[in-house]
């Protein structure tokens, strides 16, 4: 029975893999589409978005019947209530890539406004972000969890950036409004995913030390 | 034992009240905030945010020794584990209602643009979607969850609208940009908050019905 269900997490954890997979090339494949100006893989990104939502609702469930059968306590417990919490972040990431393909869209049927170099430079960061939050869940690395909430600020500097950068394309020239806003967007929708990856970077070390440090409180009960 | 257990999930329940009561108080601070001009209100949400965070903390610490505890089957298991869900969909609600007091303080510091007329509206029917998806988890309510979904699309209608009438503006008097780009934000964090409304919706669906809807699969799997 225990091996029985040992096997079962493994599973699960295989299943999580293939879901952070799925929604990596959900990302790259989105910021190509805008950087290469290309309405195919922004389609595809779209199209991708169905086998996520429903890889998202078979680990779901795949939990559920793994403490319903095995009523896993302490570790265990932690294991399947974090995986069902990181599953849902990892879908969530995959719907802000399908924003930024139905944007992508709407922006390749206007002229170029600048050669992007930012927006690519902020999804390689967030995307480096949720691949080592997977990493650290499968290797139970708390120092990586953590240095990926570190790596937050920069994406939120970055995104401030580009934000600032494109009200100064506006104000000088309003015919670039549409486009620059749509951008910010963007901008915004990459800054969610690196917001995303901090959840599951701290659902990871609740984990592995048993404890949160959600909204900080470790520093708040240090006092 | 089981009646003890009763009692526990009745607590629960109340807990999860309080922070809906809490997150929207939020949401109508900080519209009022805006529409008001008040910075002491916005800096009111900013701050009550920490009770917040800490309510979510303690939801999810007391979900989890429910589950330990009591190792919970069938309705008990789905209900709990679909607190958990709420509960965190409440949280992120709370945190878009701090993004919009954020904004709020840059907003007063500028001109008046226009008189705000959508933004509330928006606001009150984001606030309502929470207020009824939660009645419906309360009351085991299916047809309200599910009329509660169906509300997403008048509020993205809505949004669309703001998002287009602030266009023009900019287009028409490029010194509006830095302020209108911002009540486009504000637009899109109500939004969020309704998609937010329309998960738990479909967690209490869900948790009713004991299937998903999540992601449209009853429609995919008629076919």
């Amino acid at each position: 029975m225990e091996r029985r269900f040992d096997e079962e997490l493994r599973e699960l954890n295989k299943q999580l893999l293939r879901m952070c997979a799925l929604v990596e090339e959900a990302i790259i494949l989105s910021v190509k589409a805008l950087v290469e100006r290309k309405a195919d893989l922004a389609e595809k990104v779209i199209k991708s978005d169905e086998a996520i939502d429903m890889l998202e609702i078979e680990i779901d469930e795949q939990c559920l019947r793994l403490l319903a059968l095995h009523q896993p306590e302490a570790i265990d417990l932690r294991f399947i209530t974090s995986e069902m919490k990181i599953n849902n972040e990892l879908e969530r990431i995959g719907d802000q890539a399908v924003n930024i393909a139905e944007r992508t869209k709407k922006i390749i049927k206007q002229p170029i406004l600048k050669p992007l170099i930012d927006i690519p430079r902020i999804a390689a960061l967030a995307r480096k972000m949720i691949g080592d939050s997977i990493d650290a869940l499968v290797n139970k690395d708390e120092p990586l969890a953590r240095d990926v909430c570190k790596r937050d600020d920069e994406v939120d500097n970055l995104n401030d950036h580009i934000f600032r950068e494109l009200l100064t394309y506006m104000i000088q020239n309003p015919k670039t409004i549409t486009i620059a806003v749509e951008l910010i967007l963007i901008g915004r929708h990459l800054e969610r995913m690196a917001d995303h990856a901090t959840n599951i970077a701290e659902d990871v070390i609740y984990f592995v030390k048993g404890k949160t440090i959600k909204h900080h409180i470790e520093e708040t009960q240090s006092h």
